[in-house]
């Protein structure tokens, strides 16, 4: 975090993605508390369009990714974040707030407790990201028994996905950043697994540097 | 299934949930060879809206909840299907297409790979059902080690609709049946979990009798 608010004094928390912005700033704060910067919450503002347009760096919390993209709709903030970002202000999400740096939050793993006008993101990066990765089948616990789960694995849904849409996914393990640059990614901290139309998924180490159709530079 | 389509000779078969409906049709097909009904695909009709007012019995089979609402409201079925089955044609819903049979799909686990006009499903049931459902924590498999998920639990995915929405959700174990006969459920061959908003999670195992705001008989 420290890292990618290099320079920034104040950075601009987004917490729509839960339901009581006052707590989760709160968290947010007590999290960052160690870092160089101050966190001010977007809902503090009577304007949050303004709020956007004066922010030197934007951080977007996890929760629920449609409640999220929702509130972002809805107050009309997805043109004017892309635009800052892409003049240079830095962008940390987490979580949701990964999902709807992307494209379209599509590859979300949240409920649709609530119906947005669209599914368009910020389109940071070019590609998807599936946030809280995992592979393979899941398990859980009865008790003192490990049972099996047969509902669908991330990469069926992934493969759901682009059974519909073209572009590629990463879906990144628990515990890991992506970083980008404008041009090209860098896996920070663990692992991730590329989905790309065609291929077969390949997985990724920290280190590995791709470029925006997820191919390894 | 043979109880629920119990004099039924001739079942609509709808596999909109999946991409490819002919091999999902056969699939279907091999699953209830030994029943004393045929299935036939409504893919195969010209008009799909009169294979519903035809029908004597429907079958909605699962996969992604959001591709099959889309089509179902794209195909304009929704009212038709809710009208049918109010009049007495008996629908059997799997994962997908119980979520489906509920006043809404919001409380499906499926990943959002299609943007659908709206989330309102037949309202067949007065509550919402989550398939698919586990309690607590998940765990994968790595190799020979068990990971553990920090992801968000089923039940706080539950917690979160509720913020939003006050319907009643009754969590269905994997291979458990709920029927409904229009007043009462009866949960067959497994257990659920119940949530109210303001109560405690409740636990329900087989045979209990439930009331349409689930609370037991």
């Amino acid at each position: 975090m420290s890292d990618a608010f290099e320079g920034v004094s104040e950075v601009l928390f987004i917490p729509y993605a839960s339901s009581d912005h006052d707590s989760y700033l709160e968290g947010a704060r007590r999290f960052t508390a160690s870092a160089p910067f101050n966190l001010v919450g977007i809902h503090e503002y009577d304007d949050a369009l303004e709020a956007v347009m004066e922010a030197s760096g934007i951080y977007v919390g996890g929760g629920n990714s449609f409640l999220l993209i929702h509130d972002l709709h809805e107050k009309g903030l997805i043109e004017a974040i892309s635009r800052r970002v892409s003049e240079g202000v830095p962008y940390v999400g987490i979580s949701a707030g990964s999902n709807v740096a992307c494209p379209t939050m599509m590859t979300t793993n949240d409920m649709p407790v609530i119906y947005p006008p669209s599914y368009e993101g910020f389109g940071i990066v070019p590609f998807q990201i599936n946030p809280h990765y995992h592979p393979g089948g899941i398990l859980w616990r009865e008790g003192e028994d490990v049972v099996q789960h047969f509902g669908e694995t991330r990469s069926r849904r992934i493969a759901e996905f682009h059974q519909h849409n073209p572009t590629p996914v990463i879906g990144l393990f628990e515990g890991t950043f992506l970083r980008w640059d404008g041009e090209s990614a860098t896996l920070v901290g663990g692992s991730a697994e590329i989905f790309c139309v065609g291929d077969t998924t390949l997985r990724v180490e920290h280190g590995a540097i791709l470029d925006g159709s997820l191919s390894p530079r």
